[in-house]
């Protein structure tokens, strides 16, 4: 695996490189911009994630000497070509969403303006990184909101490609989930580590009582124990008898949950246990959490669905070639033509329109209008701006990157979310909860 | 991100080590299996990918000195067990399947065997790259066998985080795929990289026709061409006279494709280009590849649905405690059991029973047995031994790894198609193409 992220990139970004440094248009200054066509089929909102990701991968975005060599042996591009990448770092503007920030069909939610070359190069890396992680935290939102302020914690590495699980968790936690398993999503992005065992301790043991025991002597009896690996009940009442009353919390990773659920608390409280969580880790989704809601449960354990995007794995952004400057300076703006596959060519800037009840009503996009334009909107105390500048001359705004940066997308999505009409996070299919408008 | 893979583990996994080696149990001599509980909804037959990837990343599993740090300063688990961490690389064993082979409900693709504590500590890294990239190789093999021979180039990086796409050119390629637009698949997996152009580099151009003569003029008349940015009929007209009538392929990425495929074929035809080749990338998966089967097409590209698992993103493997030595030296088979997730504990060995026209009858789970019980199948040409030794104390076998693990793979998937029954490939929903049974 490289160092750098330049290898992520398809091939293709690399041939029409070298076909545009041969007849010059390779520096015709450019406008590309990442959008969905459209929302995951029935949902009425996306969260925006990986941005803060995707601004460290760009400034890390170098060709080191081992990977132009691969490119020299297999003859992708030409020597001058070459040269031309081993000297390349992204020096360009990049303008788009908050990360953190809801999104709807044709929000230009990342824009980047730089020579042709230096911007068409980072067209896969933008993608992946915006897909998957939009995905996820899209999916997440849902599952936060339905669970009604009941901690969740994301657990699904194990389901998703090992550097997605890093990812995901990251993802996961700026749409409003309190914590993951994965160890490395703690150091690298900061966000709070959670897990304590798995069956497997359980059944490595000659009884649940003595996993229990050694269980509570490593950690002490504020600790987690999970009671499902032979009958429910038994396992509640070892549980109490081995950790005290003090038991911090119980998990059920399986079984008719309401059901479970409720006769676990009952006999937590009839021990006296009174204070001990119910944790629940069972194939759990934006539905069943949802068919949980009247449960005794004090947290949840999220995993496959959420690293999945629940159903949507990827959130179906394309980074298209919207405006160029021709050889005499004019900037004009492009689109394909040909097909259904609609896309609106031009510059772009958006806003949303907000009513007096403080709620989204419209997803303005302007078009021909630059992200710059955003004093406009100023006066205007219903529209609020939606495009800020995230990298300048290559250097990314420290704010949106870093532990610094997950934070305040976090914090960011739990404003929007307010913002957002009731019908917003109702469960069922529908349209975007918002129309998205072009001016 | 780290070197190592030692961060991408669930939390809990170190925290079951904490407390097993503080009450002397984390030296029990332990047997964890990796399998899958059932095929995604309706599917015949999944494909096993990862395995030579996961031994590689077993070899490197050590904890730097950052990472011991993170894990002090988080107090994740006690002071002996970081000294413990910072000595641990495994030393075991791992039986299993061949990558590249096919697999049913209940078969033992990965066996691992450790002391408890040198074993759990692999369950995160174990699942993320067998559930990713199996789910990626089961849905390539479908796309592969409704493509009758034409080649088809894996091209979705976009659509999965940046390292995944990585994993899903090389799982893809195993399933039979014959390309990627992935480079740092090309460099590291030794995996033949493609493609041209898009959109944007005619959309850069002040015409097509520009565009056309600068893609020809740097990479030569045997290229392949995107004809549809404007009108495909222009397109096909322009790319010839630029590219004369040795024009390698023209791209079709939009439209309906048969009728275009069709229209596009007779073109070249009319204009001479007769060995010019059609390629066809729009949001192609199984069926509508099933669909083009009768269209002049002579190569596809395929991307978000082959990356994605087609509707089935992670293979759903678990990796289970099937057994593990007592005090006294016995092996005791172990499973969880208050739940209807049916786990068989105990040591297992596997053969598939096939007839005497080389077809696949009978998915043969032997448990009780070891895999190293390998030759008392040899007498018997009709069970064909599944299981082979991937790593021994904790060094893999080369054969699996590398470059040369990938080709292995891919040269056995094609083998062991031969003897799948042929109601395995038909696209419809049904039971898996042969039954498991447990001996």
């Amino acid at each position: 695996m490289t160092g750098s992220a330049a290898l992520f990139t398809d091939r293709y970004e690399l041939t029409m490189v070298d076909a545009a440094l041969l007849d010059g248009t390779a520096h015709r200054e450019s406008l590309f911009e990442a959008f969905a066509r459209r929302l995951p089929d029935g949902r009425r909102y996306g969260i925006v994630a990986g941005t803060g990701r995707l601004l460290e991968l760009i400034e890390r975005f170098r060709f080191d000497d081992a990977e132009l060599e691969f490119l020299r042996e297999q003859r992708v591009v030409r020597d001058e070509t070459l040269d031309w990448l081993a000297d390349y770092r992204f020096r360009g503007d990049v303008w788009g969403y908050r990360e953190g920030e809801a999104y709807f069909p044709g929000s230009p939610l990342v824009t980047i303006q730089a020579p042709f070359a230096d911007a068409v190069m980072l067209e896969t890396l933008v993608l992946s990184v915006l897909n998957y992680d939009s995905s996820v935290a899209s999916a997440a939102a849902r599952m936060v909101s339905v669970a009604l302020g009941r901690p969740i914690a994301e657990m699904g590495s194990r389901r998703t490609n090992e550097a997605s699980a890093v990812a995901a968790a990251r993802a996961a936690y700026i749409a409003g989930f309190d914590a993951t398993s994965n160890l490395e999503a703690g150091r690298t992005w900061g966000i709070p580590t959670m897990g304590t065992a798995a069956h497997a301790f359980t059944l490595l043991h000659d009884s649940e009582e003595a996993a229990f025991r050694a269980q509570v002597e490593a950690m002490g009896p504020g600790t987690t124990l999970l009671i499902d690996t032979y009958d429910i009940a038994t396992g509640v009442e070892t549980a109490v008898r081995v950790a005290g009353t003090g038991l911090g919390a119980v998990r059920i990773d399986s079984g008719d949950l309401p059901t479970v659920v409720a006769a676990v608390r009952e006999q937590l409280d009839e021990l006296g246990a009174v204070n001990t969580r119910i944790t629940v880790t069972s194939d759990l989704d934006e539905f069943t959490l949802a068919a949980l809601s009247g449960a005794p449960v004090d947290a949840y354990g999220v995993g496959t669905s959420v690293v999945t995007g629940s159903g949507f794995p990827a959130a179906g952004m394309v980074y298209k070639l919207v405006a160029r400057r021709g050889d005499d300076g004019e900037w004009v703006s492009v689109a394909k033509a040909s097909t259904k596959k609609l896309s609106v060519g031009g510059r772009k800037n958006a806003a949303r329109r907000i009513d007096s009840t403080r709620t989204a009503r419209e997803e303005l996009v302007f078009v021909g209008d630059g992200p710059d334009g955003e004093a406009e909107f100023a006066a205007d105390d219903e529209l609020r701006p939606l495009m800020v500048r995230l990298m300048h001359e290559g250097r990314a705004d420290a704010a949106f990157t870093g532990h610094a940066g997950v934070e305040a997308a976090r914090a960011h999505r739990a404003e929007v979310m307010q913002e957002l009409p009731i019908e917003a996070f109702r469960l069922g299919r529908g349209e975007p909860v918002i129309p998205t408008t072009y001016r």
